[in-house]
């Protein structure tokens, strides 16, 4: 099958939102007036970010759905996506797959497919989103002192997921399952972001752990922040999974798979302490729960303090592609 | 060195067009009022695209124009893109390069890096381009019955190079050197693109070859066309530098280049007879040379007739990436 024919085959769709969309040179799109376009792009990479042998039609989710996640932490609607695809060999029932689990994705976001490009080479899957932000686009750069700390959802569960898969850890079914869907099937937080804007003062989307991605609000911003423990460690989905099926799953690290896991896909974001109940309005309107971890400082850096308030020692870096 | 180091010493410039630009989850940017946005994405994988030992410089520079010329064929004007890299190793002088061939080329065409994405992981370079148009986008469709073929430039001098580093051709230098450039360092057709607005019926960029890229054309807009061998023959650069040089390359396929050889990254559109004085305006305005290659025809296919006007028989396939 030739290159056109795979395009045609499991990627070409009516257009709906472009006015031009798969089969031309470029895509072309309509922008409402008074809107900027908001993009971003990933790439993954086999071996890197997912395993060779990892479920396409998962893997399919996963690639929009780190890119729907930027879009998110914006606080952007999504409006279309380019998919550009390098295979080692044209396999119809992976495309098959993989096509369903992105175009899924895609219709729950109303997303649309407008391009791309396919080659054959080591696999390596990158997506270029566009959304579209009337104003009030939530930047990394405006977390005030004295605003709280939030999290959506659950962290760490991904990162445990990966180290269960690595041969690492050893979790328990259906723990395993449970956090392997944390992992290989994250639910980006784009009603969130929509429902945050003008409510929160920063905000980002974590894909490389809690503490790397959080520092980068904090730079942005020229602030630091105090986060508690206590709230930390609720954060781990496993543990709420665990205490129902009455496993223990031995050397479970609970903090350092929250503060620095990774894959994790939630929003972290800052808001006046003033706006709380707005932040309660958002995180109800987007039936995504959120929740309070600690406080913007004027001294620079990152401090964990326990629940009686004493200071704990806890150096952890990000997750650094290249480090 | 991180990669967040990596981005911000290689990639990060002030902001000029965008609101935002690298360094957040997403770049926002402002379209005009009245403009659409035309969106294309290429994926550029090492061994396929180009040599692993390619010089930098030319890989930047070649990744941002193969993109660049997709905007040109749509006759849209070229605003930002992103660029996804997937590297093996950090290594900095090959990046600085690969920086300023890139950035050096944005720079000509006013073309923003607004974001993107490095991991490690086998040579891939994945670039996203953004420009606008202002209605009369160049489309593949609107190719009408009797209107001229035309092409931009000179054709198959790329390909040519292409099989004297692959060791299948023998070009004497400074024919070699001459072709290489052509390869390497091919220069998108935006100034004449966006003076075919208005003029041309329809317009690809030549990537894979006349006969597959012009088929495209007559596919979306159901005619087939009559090419001319002789028109198509004098649009081989190496023949023309040949003549100055008194140097006969062996072996030299010249309507095999013309016609299939790919990577000339010309535009081949269409025109109607009555526009022939706009076209040349256009040609003149964007300082590109064109030329009239055949008619557009009701018949479906391609044929070609040699001087004589007798029909030739020449069967091409397109380079298809997954034939």
């Amino acid at each position: 099958m030739g290159e056109f024919e795979l395009i045609a085959r499991h990627f070409t769709r009516k257009s709906r939102r472009a006015l031009l969309g798969v089969g031309d040179d470029c895509a072309l799109l309509q922008l409402r007036p008074g809107t900027q376009l908001a993009v971003s792009s990933d790439m993954l990479v086999a071996g890197r970010h997912f395993f060779d042998d990892v479920d396409p039609c998962s893997l399919g989710h996963k690639a929009l759905a780190v890119n729907l996640s930027d879009l998110a932490a914006c606080g952007a609607r999504p409006l279309a996506f380019t998919l550009a695809l390098s295979l080692p060999a044209v396999d119809d029932p992976w495309l098959s797959r993989f096509a369903a689990g992105l175009l899924a994705l895609a219709d729950t976001h109303d997303c649309e497919l407008i391009g791309g490009d396919t080659t054959r080479g080591p696999l390596n899957i990158c997506i270029t989103v566009l959304g579209e932000t009337e104003g009030g686009a939530l930047l990394r750069s405006g977390a005030q002192v004295g605003d709280d700390v939030y999290v959506s959802g659950q962290l760490g569960d991904a990162h445990l997921a990966l180290r269960a898969l690595q041969g690492q850890l050893s979790l328990p079914e259906p723990l395993l399952t449970w956090a392997r869907q944390r992992l290989e099937r994250p639910e980006p937080r784009v009603a969130l972001g929509l429902a945050l804007r003008g409510v929160a003062s920063a905000a980002i989307d974590l894909s490389d752990g809690l503490i790397g991605d959080l520092g980068h609000v904090l730079k942005a911003s020229g602030v630091g922040a105090t986060l508690h423990t206590g709230a930390l460690e609720g954060r781990l989905g496993l543990l709420q999974q665990h205490e129902m099926s009455g496993q223990v799953p031995a050397g479970l690290e609970v903090l350092d798979a929250v503060l620095a896991g990774g894959d994790d896909y939630e929003l972290a974001f800052t808001a006046s302490p003033q706006v709380r109940a707005a932040v309660e309005q958002a995180s109800a309107r987007s039936a995504t729960p959120v929740h309070r971890i600690g406080r913007i400082e004027r001294q620079p850096g990152l401090r964990l303090v326990d629940p009686q308030g004493q200071s704990v020692d806890h150096r952890l870096r990000a997750f650094d592609h290249f480090a």
